[in-house]
């Protein structure tokens, strides 16, 4: 299976690599607007930089995997999916989920897989919880909570282009919630800056509460905070009508130093790069089996409209103080 | 100090032996509606079972401790004021908060220590995270998140006369968080019943997650569940800006069992008179503390006023499906 | 059941609280060498300070505690037996296991309780341990490890009159694992002088390693050391054939911070009067239990002599730099 | 840098697959007595079967790495030196001692490198565990305890071949006590056959305890088990004059389910391939640092004939039933 990457920037990177260990992937080209970091990913892998058109043009290419910049997103999908390939796209389809929508419209009767690239899913031990959950061990859901909190702030130029803390970092989140619950029928959100008043003064929050309420009664708290002193923060609770499942932090390591200050672990895996790089590679192999195998996608298009409309209903809802219903409009149904 | 207890039930006998734990206070009367619990208290302790009028008119009994139903406290404690005894009370003051109201109003300028009990803010370990938070290990708190699982839900004909989940079982949080936090700007209350059907045909809830917002941007959530297959879950978790502090269940003991299922270690003790047996010590010699050393009352009838003002305000805000503001109105200020 | 207590230092006013907690038994005298502290004991719990042979003397007295220094136990033991009384003595019955023998050969058909204070069997985490060995949750076992680390050295002149490490702390680890595996068939013991170059010059070790082997084939280690940085270690793990047990360290409290420096828990509790408070309570219920119910004596003369037999094998490993064989000439049998 | 490979067996695949993970070096020959596992990998990697000949006759081959049986280790390791090669070997070198000396005798004088498989020296908890010693974090090293349990024994033909669990099993925890401690001044074994009586009739033991002495009062205590039901145990625990640094195992996942039985964490990783992955890469890394950038080889001959002269002392002292002096007559200096 021949894969082209489109994005040679830091997520790129990683998914350059993610190709290279599935036996069965190729990375065979690489395109991106700086064309230096094209060129220098080129060579790396020993492959060709080549224009969009160029790579979506040749029928030799089976996938694109598209890691460029949010706003090329829907574009890309949408050309890939005219050009007949296989499509890995990290998240979030767009920021407009009108655009998102509209790319849903579309993409959606396309007969190769189209995968979002929701790593989190593709973790361990999230993946582990979710096995036992299903399996039973605690029986039928109740609330669930998520903690995600980064180790500190982007820079204030990156705020204003995320599309705000909802769409750019608790999107995970709220997949993790559907992931795991499903979709809810209403969303309560709490936002405030606390952290760094520039990112106040771009118009976003950096701390936040959002509680999901599902039409059975099943409640989810969502806590996002853009600082945490120790570190990448990730953590799900899921407690059930017989019992508790917990996915708790994996540590950089396992050293445990007692002195006459107390007994210290080591801190959280820094960032998303060294916590979620398994996931990363199990992710594409989730996508490779899909392509060769047939299985089925384990995070579509619907899943990315999905998250999004809950991203969307939360920043209605801190707008307007109440919560804000999930209906059909919002997820494009 | 001589001492007389109102109310020889459950709790009532939690407090008696708290009372002989400390030199310095002793239980000289017993007064329960059931006169044959009153006797075997008395018995046990060897002292006399007496009537409320006799207590309340002997000038020899310098403080009473009010552990009898809650209908009673209310007028106990304006009983008590009259008599001019040093008063413990148990929560809450009053199911209605216009009554709490009235008695902070009646109660107000009393010249001795009135303390509401809320044993939490005595468990060595809340009060370790909150002495290690005033003292400024983790900077400026922003999330704090309250977890508080019972073991199992109490019987229907409890639910009916608890005044609801809220104020009987969340009220203990409520406090925590103000203990914590102090007051919030609003409220928002989500609840639901999924434990047992019985109780929501009582009209109450068994599950539920409220937010609390700060007028400074500070958010705190609080969840409850009516039953935890694994015991007496009572955690509390603070991130601020300089790290985070959690305070974890006490196990029942330490022992940790590795087989082919895996690494077991114990539940967290059964239920609060496991759990908070040390914190009921610690609060009475508070108590005590401040009738014979002058010392500052750690909770007082305000404090019993603003927990009851937060359920208020949650009964309010699920009802009304939207967030509902503290207004002095509700805290009786 | 009317008890006094010989010995009102700091062990001693333990024993004197406990005896109070349980409602069977009062304290109603008390001796010292030290009549101050005998009098000073004596005014806090309102009994009177008398002469051991008014004690002795007293028909009216029940039982004896033994909480005087190590040089006296085995004379008030045989004391106590020569008049009748039911005994309770703190570890050791001697320094001396040929003095040891002689009290176990006169004490042997005492028709009253005699019981010996090796409180570590009452934890309720080492009986929990236990408990669940017994029950067969791991299989046979195999392998015992114990772990125990003061958390700083005594003061020289105690360690000249203590009876070196093996007899005077090991001791308690070597009932320990008579307590959980039986007596061993040979002692192989290692020493050295690490956290206090005095000790050494005292003629005793501070840190140790001892290995136990049993006729079976079983195998059991015990490491002491006088100096733990962190506080009072003290840990056991027991692997069995289908599986592993251990019991952890008791934390000062449940709180945890995290930071840029790690996550920290809190130390063990300090030191054995903290950590074995607890186990104090439930020893001397369990002597009660003996005394009025007729309940075994969990830890008799036997017990105390093979404890001290155990010491004397190390301190003839660590003098001959071999194994010794445990022979009946050491226990007495 | 070039690189043969002998041995296609389990380990040979382990190592070919670390080599691919170095940019720096490429794997270009197999060999294996067993054709066909040769031809398997060589296929897999695209590259050619050769003979041991022809690979030692290549002079575009730098490296060799020797994954094959042990009775060929050390008749490889002195023919990569004639050959002028970098030599990478599994542990150990051989099972006869006196060939060891023999191997270092001929190849101390090589003139490049040559590094012996010791792969939990790489381990990145064993390793942040020595760095954060080595920094001063506990001050000097007292006590070392080091615990190594085998999830099952290997089959009884395997355990016949095998050297004894001393050069087989304990021989990885012999170096890690010389790569914490440095060389002891004697060892004391005890050991046991509780697993399976099969191997105590081919002379074996499952089950074992050894205790070094250092000249400076320093103590090492290691625990060896063939089986453990939770599978690979894998700890070292180090007792300083100012704390205590432990490095616990590494579990399967992060997730914790709690009901009404407790509260389980996963178990630790099965085995040495799940554990070791990473550290056999970073191990491979260090070879080729070595080789290319003229770093220090971290683990040598000296340090394989240290640890079988460890493994060859406790054998003596199991036989003999007492401490044996670690002498240059065993460690061959």
């Amino acid at each position: 299976m021949k894969v082209a990457l489109f994005g040679a920037g830091r997520i790129g990177k990683v998914h350059a690599a993610s190709i290279k260990t599935d036996p069965r992937s190729t990375l065979v080209a690489v395109t991106d607007v700086v064309s230096e970091a094209a060129e220098a990913l080129a060579q790396e892998y020993d492959i060709a930089a080549r224009s969009p058109d160029e790579i979506l043009g040749d029928p030799a290419i089976d996938a694109i995997l598209i890691a460029s910049s949010t706003n090329t997103h829907s574009d890309l999908i949408e050309a890939g999916v005219a050009a007949g390939k296989a499509i890995f796209c990290e998240k979030p389809i767009d920021l407009s989920l009108e655009r998102a929508h509209g790319v849903l419209a579309r993409a959606g009767s396309h007969d190769k897989p189209i995968m979002m690239g929701f790593n989190r899913r593709f973790d361990p031990n999230f993946a582990a919880l979710k096995a036992r959950f299903e399996a039973g061990a605690i029986g039928k859901g109740e609330l669930l909570a998520i903690t995600s909190f980064d180790p500190a702030p982007p820079p204030v130029d990156y705020i204003k282009v995320s599309g705000g803390l909802y769409r750019d970092m608790m999107i995970h989140d709220f997949d993790m919630a559907a992931f795991l619950f499903g979709m809810p029928q209403s969303v309560m959100a709490h936002g405030s800056c606390l952290v760094d008043a520039q990112i106040g003064a771009a118009g976003d929050i950096d701390t936040a509460v959002v509680t999901l309420s599902y039409s059975d009664g099943r409640l989810a708290t969502i806590r996002n905070s853009r600082r945490a002193a120790f570190g990448y923060d990730q953590r799900v609770e899921l407690l059930g009508s017989e019992g508790m499942l917990q996915a708790e932090n994996v540590l950089e390591n396992t050293v445990v130093e007692a002195n006459a200050r107390g007994v210290t672990s080591a801190k959280p895996m820094h960032f998303f790069l060294e916590r979620y790089m398994r996931a990363y590679g199990i992710e594409w192999a989730a996508f490779v089996d899909a392509c060769v195998e047939g299985a089925p996608v384990p995070a579509g298009i619907q899943d990315g409209v999905n998250a999004l409309a809950l991203a969307e209903a939360a920043n209605i809802s801190l707008a307007q103080g109440q919560p804000i219903e999930i209906t059909s409009a919002l997820t494009g149904g």
